[in-house]
């Protein structure tokens, strides 16, 4: 999907972009603009810039950054900077998910981002998972190190560490801890929020008396990134085990949220693995148990980045920029008042008041540029509902209400219970983008039982591709050799489609979906 | 102050201590403690073996933030981990700071954590200040890097790089950004909060249009952290002028919020400074002014720190653990019911309902522990308010309420409306942590006019002394070999106390404060 671009082209693309303040609310900006005209010309040829999806869908995703202000590159290769459009996004995610961790029972705590190299090597699976992906500290102040230690890629080594030291008895367990940090990869290949070497997480880690119960915290926390997702993102996802070749270095295994981008690539979008014994062995956490036994704790981790961001975008925005859900839209409702007539003011003020009392997210786009750039900005940031007040419609007693869905224009007459009204509109435009979004997944979503079909349609119109196989990492790799096809995750309450492996035609062990993947 | 304690020593002591889990609201543990007594007499010991403040402050203090579970340290030398009790004051911390920040205009982003060499040592000055402090990245994955890289100390150059890129003309400032994260400084004596390697803080970045613009930012950031401390952490502080020694590397000046601990010892508690443009001709942030020329951009930073935790309990803590202002308590109020008797248990269902309901943080601890163990626990936690219910003192239609700030027990009728008692009770052990502190620093505040005066002050009872300066960084040397003392600012707005420098007996031209730092 092509690597980071150049720096220089990029800042050409940013300069004379306008900064959107999220933060005024209905003030009137103390500057009156110069050469309105020319530039605000030169903004439209930019909004309009945005490559066509269905020409060039990862230059149409990277003109969605920019032209949104989610991120812009930085002098740090392979890193961004998360500008504050996209960074408002993550806290609405951050708020958002915490509740739903603290509800069940999660509590934050903050470890180190160092991990002394002694310490990482504990369990064998997972550095060598990691190993070639960390970036290592060898000099602290003007000193070489006695020991390097690498920057955090994750941290159930730390967890680990810390947990053997203050459990005694199972009087003690669970512990169910999360953190919100970030990590850094060194991957080769990057792009802005689906893969960069710096990201932004949350992991949570736990510790349990049973297996039973780190098995069920967790399907819960894979539940809640399902829930998280469909409600919130509006994105409908599948759910399952990785395979033994896909899960995460280290876990017993690895249960996943796949969701399927507009062109028809799957994106693995949150993790929950269940490590069973082999941390608690390896970094030594035990406990005494009821029967005053010596044993080892069983243990989970389970984690979300800042790729949903990607995911958001992949999924439902277009041509005139971002689209987002309204429960995760930072801003969900602007107001452009059109003209200086008293009653446009009055009745602006009057919309915003009785949206912010609604608990609805509103600002007042009352700048000096004109409505077409207004609207043009609103579209592009992908604010949810658009209110477009005008002295001559008021004299019909209209105004005109913007869905940034559909990109229908709703009139209604001027004393509309703007916050009913609206609640309604940003509820039909939450399930309309879950619903368009299910409709096309299903509609790329394949059963398949020969090669032949898996090859045409990865070729053609790819998607999920749901077939058998026998369980053996040969056939996952013969199956990799079209163009890229990946096992996604094995359904395992599914009825099975077949009984031969789709690759070898041997006996079939499980009904796997597949996908080319970000 | 000391170092790092014994990691073996520590985990001892941590063990068989109980988890408190800020979530369970009011329900019932599952499991019945075994050997009940034994533990509790054993929790009980610990809690009493908090160190006598006046023995030894500095014991006293790790004391503290080990038995209320704030940090533990870690096996990364400097670094500690940031237990639920410890995160949970920063998370109150930074949604308050979030949103006073949040209404004065400014906006959050995210740089990258890593900064390539020749990018950190654009500003001379900057780098001479940090290069004994900086962790060096010098091989990511199993490759050496071409350039190393440092962890962010602080993100002057990253911010100043991308805002070079970004800005065009005035219309484009000013800007303000901030961000919530983590930094690095390779510190050789660390303790718990105070000064450890990685900290968390939040780092304001901010570019102008005109130095008066960027000034009064300069110092309305100062003002916002003076009224946090005041306001929320109930913490006095004397604000003002960094001196050229003591300011940060590169700023043009440094505004300083201060603070003065229990034992007289001060402490830098939140800086904002003002860098004219000596970043943005460093890295070229240069704008078109409204005379149509290039000129450069007028610039700021200002941040706070987790060491917040540490003045909050070198403040307000005291032997029985940690206390915490009602404001930034993230539970202020513990019912803890005493006996199974159904009148008790409704009582606190009913306290506990009017109080949630009131928005005041409020949980049950019906705990099978002992009520006296109870009570322990919920005063080493800091928990303003304690409310006990028990059978026998219903009886006499009494309950108690017990303030953590003065340990008073106050007795009230059973049906007392809770929650305009509680708030006022809130309220008042708000305002009476405050005017304590402020007694008690008013108290070891001094003026003098003789370096003799000093050396007395320092050696028998430390705090702020204010005394003339005649401005050479020679005599600051000389009031450092008073056990350390330093300037903590110039005050540019009070009356001078003398005509002469305290050191040289010239002609002074600052009125300073002085005092020996952490």
């Amino acid at each position: 999907m092509g690597t980071v671009p150049n720096r220089k082209q990029d800042r050409e693309e940013l300069r004379g972009k306008n900064k959107n303040n999220l933060d005024r609310l209905g003030t009137v900006p103390n500057r009156k603009p110069i050469r309105k005209t020319k530039k605000e010309r030169k903004q439209k040829m930019k909004n309009k810039a945005i490559t066509p999806r269905n020409e060039d869908f990862a230059k149409w995703y990277t003109d969605v950054v920019k032209a949104a202000r989610l991120a812009a590159y930085s002098n740090v290769k392979g890193c961004v900077v998360i500008e504050p459009n996209g960074y408002a996004i993550w806290e609405k995610m951050q708020s958002t998910l915490d509740k739903m961790f603290k509800e069940t029972g999660h509590q934050n705590v903050c470890m180190p981002m160092l991990i002394p190299e002694n310490l990482m090597k504990k369990e064998g699976e997972l550095i060598n998972g990691f190993a070639p992906e960390v970036a290592w500290v060898t000099q602290g102040g003007e000193k070489e190190l006695d020991e390097r230690m690498c920057i955090r890629p994750t941290s159930e080594t730390l967890f680990s560490d810390y947990y053997a030291g203050i459990v005694k008895s199972y009087r003690d367990l669970p512990i169910k801890y999360n953190q919100w940090c970030n990590v850094l990869r060194w991957e080769k290949e990057t792009r802005p929020f689906l893969r960069s070497r710096e990201f932004l997480w949350q992991e949570g880690h736990t510790i349990h008396e049973t297996a039973k119960e780190a098995e069920d915290e967790t399907k819960q926390m894979l539940q809640i990134y399902e829930k998280f997702f469909k409600e919130y993102l509006a994105i409908p996802v599948i759910t399952g085990r990785k395979t033994e070749k896909e899960k995460f270095a280290g876990a017993e295994y690895t249960l996943t949220v796949e969701a399927l981008m507009y062109n028809g690539v799957s994106l693995q979008s949150g993790t929950s693995h269940y490590f069973g014994q082999k941390f608690s062995k390896a970094y030594d956490i035990s406990f005494s148990n009821r029967e005053n036994e010596q044993e080892y704790v069983y243990q989970t981790s389970w984690g979300v980045t800042t790729r949903m961001i990607g995911a958001l975008i992949m999924v439902h925005s277009d041509e005139a920029g971002l689209v987002l859900p309204p429960k995760i839209a930072p801003r969900q409702v602007v107001i452009v008042p059109i003209g200086e007539a008293e009653e446009v003011k009055n009745l602006s003020q009057k919309a915003y008041n009785e949206l912010k009392n609604a608990g609805i997210s509103v600002y007042i786009d009352d700048s000096e540029k004109s409505p077409g750039f207004r609207f043009a900005q609103s579209e592009v940031n992908g604010i949810p509902v658009r209110i477009e007040i005008g002295e001559r419609d008021l004299k019909e007693n209209k105004i005109t209400f913007a869905r940034r869905d559909t990109r229908e224009k709703l009139v209604q007459t001027a004393d509309v219970d703007f916050a009913k009204y609206v609640e309604k509109l940003l509820e039909e435009i939450q399930n309309n983008l879950y619903n368009r979004a299910l409709e096309r997944r299903n509609g790329l979503t394949y059963e398949c039982t020969k090669l032949e079909e898996v090859e045409k349609i990865m070729n053609e119109k790819p998607g999920f591709v749901k077939a058998m196989w026998c369980g053996s990492e040969e056939c996952e790799l013969k199956m990799k050799e079209i163009k890229g096809t990946k096992s996604r995750c094995i359904l395992e309450n599914e009825k099975h489609i077949h009984d031969k492996c789709i690759v070898c035609g041997k006996e079939a062990k499980h009904l796997v979906v597949w996908g080319i993947q970000y």
